[in-house]
């Protein structure tokens, strides 16, 4: 942290910051420049509200040296994290895709769904059970029995099944049918489920809040592994801009961003990062060439009959020909899909 | 809804929406253009998807004409609602102040903060005891022995009570204890709460989430009321723009807007809203001239020990003479204070 | 500017930022912390570009220190700028309100509108005779024909004029009939018009850009001084943001942070701010009582005629109430209308 | 355009906006729904500006159904523009690749980054004479001279030219020197200048503003071809968001967007719109994935010395490797470089 002072500032304000900093248990470091005294507060300041020095009476501003988070730091762990489960990798060279419907509506239309994601080549099966929905009006989703009846068809086409928790006491539910917890955009700085999530043993897939900066996205995964699970899996899924065109902006270039950041995997949804179907391609296929980890893609073989965001599904066969074209797309990165 | 077709759509596809929108319990009313055909949806499409037709053959784009709330609209409920409770009236001609700190940190501090709060004209105490904290090191409050404690200093300076809730399975726990519960802004859409807090009779104050658009906003306050609690009070609280300079930005123009859409009453939190405390006398007199039905402000009176947010906290001397401008400022508008 | 170094960063990275510092004429205060190094370059460092350094191996990141721009910083100048012109002061204790048509239409138009504002308290007639029309099918402005006109009315009802200049040839062919040059929103970072302004001797009202930072927006006022001309007027005309349900967000907390940061006198545009009459009364006593030195308002007989923005020009009547509010606001705050 | 009454409208009201659509020549078509009247306004609107009619008596709000621009419109022109000049094509199969310096430096410097892109590949040099700086103390650009020398070099490599025109008066001088004039951001929205480049015959690159919107980008174009020329190219650089760790967003999504609803091309630039070096190249790849019809690259031998942008310069070799990384992802989306 460095505090910079007024260039009017007394020796009566300089000290009272330099004894605060002590206070704080870090060592001053005083520089006086030509017009203006600037203090370096070294050690650990991540306990430190910054805003209380620049509170203080003779302080022009303070600036932040450190990042604010260390368990998703690159600095902390240099090399790239790689998430394994049930004999699957994500963040290394293989790109991982999840498929599947924005809800589980019934047996008939998950089954059918598991089995054209799994042969186009997704390897985990996505699917909503319980729906956050911006209307309290609209579609809950299925709950549990949707959720069990998910598991069955994930079985038999040998996938792996990711879906949304939306509170703390499904958590424990949820487990045994599971294996990843998704945390939706809106509930990204949900603490206390971000904090119960910590503790248990299965991986996490953490949306970014669409008005999140990078830094608090991490922040949220570094609330997951504070308390002991390092298995999070980040998830760009479009930000909120002043474009009304679309519902979102999926914001590409936050996955260099990430991966420079931070050793934690980062995959993209280009469903709900565009809201149409017309835009899935082009933008799963730039996320990739921007070098994400995985894709999370809403199919559907019966769009127009979704109860929930059939518009921004795809087909089967326009999920099957978009993975052709991004295994070239990976190849020419040197990775596989 | 209107539907607007394509140039060159066939008579299939303008078909297919029609039956679309029978299928709907809607009416067709077509209009065809010198151009374009536009197909009227008229009925309620409250539990309808406009992206569905969206996505149909021949569609060119969908329009919503009706709002997607109801109980919060100003259609529904031209007057303006009183929110009342223990003597209080929240919305009518006297703006009402909560005061308090950010932070509930001892006994001594709250009974301090309290009796200053009540002598310069506050009515409800308000004062964190379960705190959202984007870092997981950060102080993260005193909890239930907090709360009990900020009811005692209420109690001796005849205050109310606002305290913020996390989760679904604190609102049990602290109804015996306050008189408001309040929303924050990182759980605006926290469904499975939003949901909780619709069957409790005691009122809920929603702020709005750093990037949420007034019909979101508005679509918050909706599912505390279609659960039946009417008593819905929103605030104001800074929503996140490219600007660097405050953390947030005091949306002064939501207060008319909201008015204008809505019969609920709406306060502003300067203090969250800037961040910095030099701001918060400005940006409420902002608010109160702008229509807003009531503020509220973080006191403190060692701001630069307090536990969180110090640096935006008005000294009790500074609250004091804020509200002596606001009485004026209040008297121009035909309002008390 | 601190430049902070990588916790692995080598000796001779180190001494190769130090190297470049001196070869910026800036001084080296090195700071060896117990992770990290950190190197301060001390003295003025204006024309550096900061970007250089974070480019160097082994720096981390970059901290400018001083704000980029000079003659316009309170730093520089810590009492308010009072602009003096024909007999008016701009920035003083009294508000100053412009008021006028969008659009300057016809000699009836401009003289009707004129003598109302003048009745109601307005000193400035403002009216566009350049119109800068996102659709080249608009509208586009009477020109200088316009401007004669307006310049009669103007004298007729004692009044000044503040009218906007689209291009750098347009200075001198207006320069007779005017007493402020206006830079409209799109043209605040049209560096060769802002430079060209800057050599004259009337004063300039330079609006914010829909996008600006506040940095940014005293950067253009910082153009206009940089050649001689201290005269210069800002106003806060609404950013753009995500929320659709006005044009633009008229950012009320820009007026006490410019106030903060630069002695130059700043005031509001509601109309443009909000888009919509109904907006406009409230949003004018907000910036009134945040502290703005002056507003500038559409006003129209006949707005439902006007050849631009009607439907957020007050009519007279309603100008003439909210100047009667404003007294009473202004009044509060210590200062006069 | 539709106009949706207020449920309480009168006859009288309804009737009003009736007359006035008959006034602005466009045929009315009422519908009387359940609650509300819609009225339908049929014809070409694009002189009608909307607010008008929300302002009248009895009406709710107003829903534009046709987009503001047309020449540059999909519905208007079906097929891809191919804007063809000296040889080249640009918006067919091949992906076109423009390189160089931020600015011209030096004879020297031109020559050898014209030789290294020429040789990697890129058919057009960029590189700034006229050069549009935030700060009134930062380096201007070489002028004339540099351009000079720029063609110089353009011709020793076959290369064509694009750089950017600041003013009206610099066309003239510039056109003998250049095959492509370039408007910069800021200058997205300065109609003197588009009205002016819409009669020459050369091409103009129009990059979109920081805060523009599609529409708003579209109707830039509109402004040029509305002239004459309808050798326009599109250029996404970065939109500005609320993150704070890149300078601007690149937003890939614009680019199937603009294809989708504009024939004209459309390419990238992935130095401004990320101002980093190390995320041009993941950039690049993600906008050629996503659709552009290519990309405009800052390369400089020696970016530690470079006048301006050197820390978002590639050097030769990277945009070598660059460049060969796209050929393949061209290919996987059935297009060359």
């Amino acid at each position: 942290m460095v505090i910079v002072m007024k260039d009017n500032a007394t020796t009566e304000q300089i000290e009272a910051v330099e004894k605060k900093i002590n206070a704080s248990n870090l060592k001053v470091h005083r520089v006086d420049g030509a017009i203006r005294t600037i203090i370096g507060a070294i050690g650990d300041p991540s306990n430190v509200d910054s805003r209380e020095f620049e509170d203080m009476d003779g302080v022009l501003n303070v600036v932040r040296i450190m990042e604010p988070y260390k368990l998703c730091s690159r600095t902390f762990h240099p090399e790239n994290s790689i998430i394994k489960f049930n004999g699957l990798e994500l963040g290394g060279d293989r790109i991982i895709v999840m498929a599947g419907p924005c809800s589980v509506e019934s047996e008939e239309q998950i089954f059918e769904i598991a089995q054209k994601v799994s042969q186009a080549g997704a390897t985990i099966l996505r699917g909503g059970v319980f729906k956050p929905r911006t209307s309290p009006y609209a579609f809950q989703g299925l709950g549990m029995d949707g959720l069990k009846i998910m598991r069955q068809a994930a079985d038999k086409f040998e996938l792996q099944i990711v879906t949304e928790v939306l509170e703390t006491n499904q958590i424990d539910q949820m487990y045994p049918y599971i294996d990843i917890y998704q945390v939706g955009a809106r509930n990204m700085q949900n603490f206390p489920l971000l904090r119960a999530l910590s503790t248990t043993d299965k991986p996490v897939l953490v949306k970014r809040g669409m008005a999140a900066t990078i830094e608090e996205f991490l922040m949220a995964a570094e609330y997951i592994m504070s308390g002991g699970n390092y298995n999070v899996i980040l998830c760009e899924r479009g930000i909120r801009t002043f474009e009304k065109y679309t519902r979102n902006t999926l914001d590409i270039s936050a996955i260099p961003i990430v991966k420079k950041l931070s050793h934690l995997p980062i995959i993209a949804d280009p469903s709900h990062g565009t809201g149409k179907r017309e835009f899935v391609a082009p933008m799963a296929r730039a996320a990739v060439a921007s070098g994400a980890d995985g894709l999370i893609i809403e199919v559907h073989h019966q769009p127009e009959k979704a109860l929930s965001d059939g518009p921004q599904s795809l087909l089967p066969e326009q999920f099957q020909r978009l993975i052709e074209e991004l295994k070239v797309i990976a190849w020419a990165i040197g990775r596989t899909i």
